[in-house]
């Protein structure tokens, strides 16, 4: 049986943080047609928010760590702030939207991250996302909106990357439908040199990314990201695009395909 | 054909602000069998966000004002903070909670309170609950948390009252169900003495609740809390239970039942 297709649009805090870049956005993916599914990171009102409260960041070998307080910040500003405004949006351009952590509908379960060198206090790795629940809520045309906070199952809230959530809920979801994943960012897609916007690699498939990291041109931040994307390929994903927001409806936007 | 009964049960902040009498209420709550919602006010923590933010109370005739920076503390907290925590919490006892603001699968449409004699900022009289909507994820066994937030449909979130949140939902489903409301608060019920917690009055219809009020036994606080419940009776709630947060398990307890 041909699975249906599921959308899943991941944006980030570039996004977020300009208000009509966010309604262009949300506008657009309003009217993407078929089931979908939203995944939203932080953005800077989280930072803003901890420094009017007098929190400072916590580093530990440039790694932030999220103490009882910063969590308390994310959650109301992932969860809240952005997650509702997100939601109230998208519903005045008649999308069913519903806002989501990994606690709601126990769809993504995660642990604190295990302690090692470093105690990265209340952040999340996932162990599980529920299709079951999610499938429910698209089968009855919801479109489920996801912020970057889970929870384990005992209570207690996590901190989770949303590049991560968006992977993970991908590959949950390829069981029972055909997903494509589309991560949108500042850049028009992976880039041959990162200075200049119009060198785009159209496609990139397992056999180029090898090539491409021993070259150095897929380095530093693009690094995890790609590998995330792989990842989510060899696990049942069916295709990823990664490029700047217009894209998703704008099929003649330049943009970097994967597939394995 | 003989209705489903669904359970709906109001929290306020006595019980929010409490953490073990939270704890011990959501413990409960989560062992209530067939279908229920709970939805919660807000407590005394948007107070303290308000505060930390420098923000004071805008107030006009007693009345308070809900402007562009109180909106964003109580999303932030109603929505995120306090809603996620009790959602995390009703996971851990196996209750398949997802919290909700009224924006949330368009469950509860309201409109910007018109401005007469004061305007009260962003402040949402409800016009319209879904009940189709919250029916989808009751039939599926889920349970709606609500938060003391709604929307316009226009993209505009608005601060609701819990009690009428709860009174409005219940008159949404009563269409499809057989709806049992059960408000929590720090009293045992209603009292026909306010200082003595054992005077609770076991049932008031609503011929009784016309001699109460004309002898000013209900007054105050309770006058805009009982009217509210008769209103919902009179628009098919079947039974409306007043009392302490234990009833909810602990039939024993004291409490007030208004019927019509």
């Amino acid at each position: 049986m041909l699975k249906n297709v599921v959308n899943i649009v991941k944006i980030g805090g570039n996004v977020i943080n300009d208000d009509d870049q966010l309604d262009t956005f949300l506008e657009d993916f309003a009217k993407l047609e078929g089931l979908k599914i939203l995944v939203h990171g932080g953005g800077k009102k989280a930072t803003e928010l901890a420094s009017q409260l007098g929190l400072t960041p916590k580093m530990i070998n440039g790694r932030r760590i999220t103490d009882k307080e910063d969590l308390e910040v994310v959650t109301m500003v992932y969860a809240g702030l952005i997650n509702k405004n997100i939601v109230a949006k998208l519903q005045k351009h008649n999308c069913n939207a519903i806002g989501l952590t990994g606690a709601d509908a126990n769809t993504i379960k995660a642990h604190k991250r295990i302690v090692k060198e470093i105690d990265y206090g209340f952040a999340g790795d996932i162990d599980l996302v529920d299709h079951s629940n999610i499938k429910i809520l698209l089968d009855n045309n919801l479109t489920p909106i996801f912020c970057a906070i889970t929870h384990n199952k005992k209570g207690q809230l996590l901190n989770t990357n949303a590049d991560t959530i968006a992977s993970e809920v991908a590959v949950g979801l390829s069981r029972e439908y055909r997903v494509v994943l589309t991560y949108c960012f500042e850049k028009n897609g992976v880039l041959k040199n990162i200075d200049d916007d119009n060198s785009v690699i159209n496609r990139i498939n397992s056999q180029d990314y090898v090539s491409l990291k021993k070259d150095k041109i897929i380095a530093d931040g693009m690094l995890p990201k790609l590998e995330n994307c792989f990842y989510a390929l060899q696990h049942g994903v069916s295709k990823i695009i990664i490029g700047n927001p217009t894209l998703i409806v704008n099929k003649d936007q330049p943009s970097t395909t994967l597939i394995l």
